[in-house]
């Protein structure tokens, strides 16, 4: 049970926190904090949050539990700002795609309480943004990555490892550069893979007609390319050395696939296909999606 | 109006064409051929067919039109099954999704009846497959590509066209080359793409982690790569040129978005992460997909 949980950015991700937590009825009060006064007050109105502040210091005080879930360019200002009020029994989380940038950015700015600071990442899609597409169910069932270092609370992670499972989300907990491996493969290069491809097809002079006819297997490869260009530039600048090395992986196996290609090896082409589809179908109808 | 059609192949594809033609009213008798007496008696019970005939001389007397809706490999054998026994009014059509190789083999074995064959390829998608998928909504507004030759019968292409007009698609005409280089772009390389992806993924010793965590995003990215992985063996060799000019181009892409991360040029990444995702977004409002 929080007594008072503050969120820093209350959109689709911290939204969604909120009214999880409210709908499991184990939150006396939650606090947003946010730049744009118009959108707490629709996050008021929708019930998502039950007061805005701007005034950090007043927000965190007394506060059980600080949620950062802005874009994650603004976690060391937001640091910045808490740390001079911010209490020894108070917990900071944070909902950045990538750990280890944070993870550094939250020891150099918050020096001894570190300790209170535990990293985060809910692993759930986000079509729309915004707190109007906030919704109770977000994490039902899904995962959620914590990654605290040697120095963290035992009782931090605990705190915030509670609020995750109160939003229905399975929780494990992983060093920050495991998990900057893991989601540099399965989410960081297929979206860089996705922008590439859409990319070089918009750049050529027949692109209307290219356009016109790609069909579903292109909507669905390419779906992660109409994501926020923002975003995916600071996850790929924060994740860059996981990156990097998945590209090199990637380049390797396609230089394979396009000799085989250039050989007619048949063989080849098909063992490689068969081993693909196997693993995704497989993987498909474990995770039921 | 067909008097008789004769389908080689009554599956998803054939199959759907048989039923949107019923539906529509428009073919008095419609005939199938295959391999498998069961499927072929599947598609009788349903009403999807007619007849089902395994003598192809009996099968193809007095039909105007035939489709050839077979995987592609069998396209050879089968044309060379049809052609002691093919009149000169027969109209002969393919379903296949490489049109340079389809012709080629339609050449050489047709002989002076190539006037008599239009290349086809219906744009529609097929998670499932077999009679049992078949509906007479395939195609409805779809697109169909047809790819006649200087040497086709304009009557042939015009018999052919109707036909796909009847099931509700859109009808273009073009090259077989500016066919396969289309498609080399906006469907053989993305499944390429994501074949290769998967495969590198679940090469590695920690596989079963990184799929643990694979989200939505994955999901759609690698549907694809759960296609059929003799299918695509023959797409890749059939298209081979045009798909290793793609590949090659996509190569060079990937190196140059790998060089601004290395350089960690942000404003780059920014420019390019933008364009796909104006390209990609505008494009799916268009296609309302």
């Amino acid at each position: 049970m929080l007594n008072k949980l503050v969120i820093f950015g209350v959109g689709l991700i911290g939204g969604s926190v909120a009214l999880a937590l409210k709908k499991a009825g184990c939150t006396a009060q939650i606090v947003g904090v946010g730049r744009s006064s118009e959108s707490l007050q629709t996050a008021i109105d929708l019930g998502v949050i039950d007061l805005a502040s701007s005034n950090i210091k007043d927000a965190i005080t007394e506060a059980d539990l600080i949620l950062i879930a802005t874009p994650v360019a603004q976690t060391p200002a937001i640091l910045n700002a808490i740390k001079p009020h911010l209490a020894a029994n108070t917990v900071i989380t944070d909902a950045g795609s990538t750990k280890n940038d944070v993870l550094s950015c939250a020891k150099e700015i918050l020096g001894e309480q570190f300790s209170q600071f535990v990293g985060g990442h809910p692993i759930a899609g986000a079509e729309k943004s915004g707190v109007t597409a906030a919704t109770a169910d977000l994490y039902r069932n899904k995962n959620v990555v914590l990654t605290p270092a040697p120095a963290t609370n035992p009782l931090a992670i605990r705190r915030v490892r509670e609020l995750w499972q109160a939003c229905g989300a399975h929780v494990s907990e992983m060093p920050a550069e495991t998990h900057d491996g893991i989601f540099a493969a399965v989410s960081h290069l297929p979206h860089l893979l996705a922008f590439a491809l859409v990319d070089e097809v918009a750049s050529r002079p027949n692109a209307e007609q290219l356009f016109g006819f790609a069909a579903s297997g292109f909507r669905d490869f390419t779906r992660i390319a109409g994501s926020h260009p923002e975003m995916w530039r600071d996850i790929s600048l924060a994740n860059k050395a996981a990156l990097l090395s998945e590209i090199t992986a990637y380049q390797k196996e396609l230089s394979h696939l396009k000799q085989m290609l250039e050989q007619e090896d048949g063989d080849g082409l098909h063992a490689l296909f068969e081993r693909a589809s196997v693993a995704r179908n497989g993987w498909a109808k474990t995770k039921k999606l």
